[in-house]
């Protein structure tokens, strides 16, 4: 489906539903802002306990708004989880995912398809001004222009097309102590404005600035007018950087510099909006796409108490510090703990928005606005744990069971288990104790619930699995 | 030296500090509460980011005071901590702690010797009313009477003379599941009132409540004068009981119901404080004995993102959830990122009191007072980790290192590290990264520090050795 004719559809969508007595509700277009962290890991703020790492921006989001004690990224790495984020839809639906690859590469000619509709095209659709900044990895645009933000909803993007370790012009390899030492030459990470390349090597030091100033100019730009702001920050993805005003400043080290930083990017945002008295009318939602980057070691993050991190589906892979910020909608001080997802923020935003949802396909979230305004009670309901297309675990309710389990790195085949591990994750988060011997009929029903989701899953071509063989278009 | 003549020696160093200036701070005596958990862990209340434990009673305290992030217990299991605790010294000092029984047993006749100087008694030499509630196992009375609390300073006891499953008739072996059963008769616990056998075997459900109904008493019953209370928490040390309006409600189980009771009874003290108009002349210290005890499996605690548990000297066993409370004194909502230690609480508290401390003897704490009420810097020093006698880590600033490590449990005998090993715990809390090579004058310090520290140390018998072979007198 080509760009014009979505929008079309998208469209008379939303015309049926004001025809159709959702008006009221329709004529409400709060803004809405998603911060997303790049690899910042459960145990990794103040207020989820870390003891070194000091976030008193996002401690006092918190306090002002609900913070979630179990809500998940839709995916154990980059690629997926954004993918998932912005269409709602498991990353296998959409091709986003692959076993051996896992996210995209420098020189992937695969994108977000065409055929996905995103969050930002269906609030674009509903009359939202669309923005983004920082990390996209939905597409390597210098190699396959369909990759650009602005062809999947944004009107506007400056960022990286990808994490900022992806080195595009291969300079070799780096030096021993690198992830330590902040030289942008190493990483030769491109920023770009729109399709227009702005500098690289960009200074890393700078990108958190960079993106925040960029925010508060489109907050402040489109005041009168209702927006959509995609915030998806470069750190603490390794290589860390941090500004000069924040190096040496966490005790935690680098890892803590870059957090405490992205902290106070959070907190101008939220200042932002106060300022220009958007506050009661902006839904903000922070959390990270995945789980600690363990093997990083040092300048890795933390998942707390659960087990194992990024690249796994243990909780710590896909188990996210998150929250949600609305005053005078969100009451101050709630903690949430649901099983909720990134794949319920599509249809959580978008009805509290008025935008439609697609109906052509499966969707796999659903709308939590009645749960977060009201604390209306949600639906029992599986939530499944992929690594690659392969579904490895599944959650409902207090009890995970695992099909496979592997960890995130330096695992290289999975240890397949039949029966399966089950844990209770509520009395269990660490997931220690497996308790699948004395819950058969657990184990049953859960395997019940992976069948049927399979029926739903169509196989579709993997997007990550080309690469270019030429040089990459956009070296300097 | 005999309890009289100790009073003596303790009047006069305080009328020697009523002469020489001290009077104006010396005239003000606000009351004192220690709250003690038994076998908390690090990670398991929410303000220290558990996610299924719901404390709400003690994050308005910390909300309301100052929480720790490096709080550390003075030993590794309970009667060395506990000895600590009230006397303001290692363990080892005071014959508190052994390598193989580590606690006292029932049946032991050794307790804490009268030389002695217990926090009760320097604050009863000052004027306080001295009263306790909880878990005493610093002497077991039906074997020794000189093990009861009123022989140490209080004037006051309800409660057990040890831990909840030291069955002192030896009924025999528990049966299997025992731990997730309420049965008192399993195990026997015997509740005391002063030298009075109360109960036996006691109905464990309603001991947190009996504790709290007895603290709220001895509140009002002292408002118009300066008290001291010691509630030492008999849970969530093993096996857990909740009473019925706690059972069951916890998605963390029966550990997070035995926590969410004790939360409820933290609640309950300062709100008797609030009413009796006493809240802005009481500090409230809470914390717990030493870490989770892990080989309980689901009915054992959380040390979050640190390692090991109870009965090692890795952080997981002896960094503690702490909270200080002073309305009006030490301002809301702190969080104290130094280095300080249950021992240092008994040169604090005399100072805030205006009590004194004996001059006579080593003592391993400092003044926190100037850092708690006016954010003064803490002096770098070192805090020795042992386990049992000997002495296995040490921590100053952010550098711990290890001579031994042991898991706390089921590791018959310790590593030893030549050359030491060495961690960063505030980059690397979870002590995953050795760094000993990188360091080496690191090393060589803290080596010094040890030697010094053992130069101070004076060999003493053992109170845990010896055991009784008759019967215990106390059975009923």
């Amino acid at each position: 489906m080509n760009v014009p004719l979505r929008i079309f559809r998208i469209l008379s969508l939303t015309t049926l539903l004001l025809m159709f007595g959702g008006e009221s509700e329709a004529a409400q277009r709060p803004n809405v802002i998603v911060i997303l962290a790049d690899d910042l890991g459960y145990g990794d703020l103040s207020c989820y306990g870390h003891p070194t790492i000091r976030t008193p921006n996002l401690d006092r989001m918190a306090a002002e708004g609900m913070r979630f004690t179990d809500f998940y990224s839709a995916a154990e790495v980059c690629t997926p989880s954004r993918a998932s984020l912005l269409t709602g839809r498991y990353a296998v639906r959409s091709g986003m995912a692959h076993n051996q690859f896992r996210v995209l590469r420098n020189r992937s000619t695969g994108h977000l398809p065409e055929s996905e509709v995103t969050l930002a095209e269906v609030l674009k659709a509903r009359g939202y001004a669309t923005g983004m900044v920082g990390k996209w990895h939905l597409g390597v645009w210098y190699v396959e222009p369909a990759g650009y933000p602005r062809r999947h909803g944004f009107d506007s993007f400056l960022g990286l097309p990808h994490s900022n370790d992806m080195d595009p012009t291969g300079l070799g390899p780096k030096p021993a102590g690198h992830l330590a030492e902040q030289q942008a030459e190493w990483w030769n990470a491109p920023l770009y404005r729109n399709e227009q390349l702005v500098e690289q090597p960009v200074d890393q030091t700078k990108l958190t600035r960079i993106y925040t100033e960029e925010a508060r100019r489109f907050i402040h730009d489109h005041r009168k007018e209702p927006f959509f702001f995609y915030f998806a920050h470069t750190f603490p993805h390794t290589p860390l950087f941090a500004s000069g005003a924040f190096r040496g400043t966490s005790r935690r080290g680098l890892y803590g510099d870059a957090v405490q930083e992205l902290d106070w990017s959070v907190g101008q945002i939220l200042e932002t909006l106060r300022r220009e008295k958007l506050a009661e009318n902006t839904i903000v939602f922070f959390t990270s796409d995945n789980g600690p980057w363990l093997i990083m070691n040092q300048q890795g993050g933390s998942a707390g108490l659960l087990r194992d991190g990024k690249g796994s589906t243990w909780e710590g892979g896909m188990r996210e510090p998150a929250i949600a910020w609305w005053p005078g909608k969100i009451k101050p001080a709630q903690v949430n703990t649901n099983m909720t997802t990134m794949l319920d923020l599509f249809p959580t935003l978008a009805s509290l928005t008025g935008a439609d949802i697609p109906k052509d396909r499966a969707m796999d979230g659903i709308d939590l606005s009645p749960n977060w305004l009201k604390a209306a009670p949600l639906p029992s309901r599986p939530f499944f744990y992929y690594r690659g297309t392969n579904l490895y675990a599944v959650r409902k309710d207090q009890w995970k069971m695992h099909l496979f389990t592997q960890k995130g790195y330096g695992q290289p085949k999975p240890d397949a288990h039949e029966p399966p591990w089950l844990f209770n994750v509520n009395i269990d988060p660490g997931e220690t104790f497996n308790v699948s011997t004395n819950h058969p009929t657990v184990v049953a029903d859960l395997l019940k619930e992976i069948e049927a989701h399979r029926t739903t899953v169509v196989p579709v071509p993997s997007q990550l699995e080309t690469v270019a063989t030429n040089t990459p278009a956009a070296k300097p």
